[in-house]
């Protein structure tokens, strides 16, 4: 593979959500899998610099997730939400909190869209809770974080069976 | 009691959330009793015209809830959710579902606070998936069920031990 596919990020200014969209070179199915299977997405999951383990995993409509990320300092970031709705190969609706700024929830629609030649799109609505924590996130280094995160993604669905 | 509290909705055109709040006169504890409690949440919750029926309640931080509302005409409505988190008295997040409108899921920020006199208010800060989705809820008499809804929750309230 020669450049990876971007991270798109169709935020308009003054709205309280973003749609943030990203290609991949494999099925969508492959793609969700990778949501789906807690021993994937842990290697996946946010940059490069993070190592991240699963303390919760309960992958079902109804249920919940949560994982923390520790950096070189030994430093823990965790997260957490529920699953409100999981469609397989096709929809996955959940909430996300950063226990580091309690109490302020997003939410994820995250479509999975087969495309032709065996490709996939991931396209997510994420709507935050005001237009300042969505802007928060995006000074955090949001798209900084998914970009490598789906770089890895990528090497997953490179070396897939 | 001579007239009911306002039902007060402050949504800023063109954005996709709203505020809703409402005042109680009783403390923010009875007022939090008859959301986590589903016998009494079957009584109080939407208009007077429909029949509330619970068919899942699991009141805790990551559990979820769905109930089903009949009109007259035997017609059912149905709703669904996952709770992420429940601190007593005090603060419920959770998502909301109409399912007959599915995957349009909106995220609740419920906030109960204590005023003086033994009298508190509910502030629910409600993020929509788009501004269209806000105004189509608008549109459909969300206020006019909220108002009745309350109305009922007060008797309740006036009525407790």
């Amino acid at each position: 593979m020669n450049t990876t596919n971007p991270v798109v990020i169709d935020a308009v200014p003054g709205q309280s959500y973003a749609d943030i969209s990203r290609e991949f070179e494999a099925p969508a199915a492959a793609v969700f899998r990778a949501h789906a299977d807690p021993e994937l997405f842990r290697v996946w999951i946010g940059p490069r610099s993070l190592e991240t383990r699963i303390t919760n995993w309960d992958f079902r409509t109804g249920g919940g997730y949560r994982f923390e990320q520790t950096d070189a300092d030994g430093n823990v970031y965790a997260f957490r939400g529920v699953f409100h709705t999981i469609r397989e190969n096709e929809l996955l609706i959940q909430t996300f909190e950063y226990e580091g700024m309690p109490d302020l929830v997003s939410l994820d629609v995250m479509r999975f869209e087969d495309l032709p030649g065996g490709r996939s799109r991931l396209v997510d609505h994420s709507v935050f809770p005001s237009v300042e924590v969505l802007e928060g996130m995006m000074a955090e280094g949001m798209e900084y974080g998914m970009r490598e995160g789906y770089e890895k993604l990528d090497e997953i669905l490179a070396n897939r069976a």
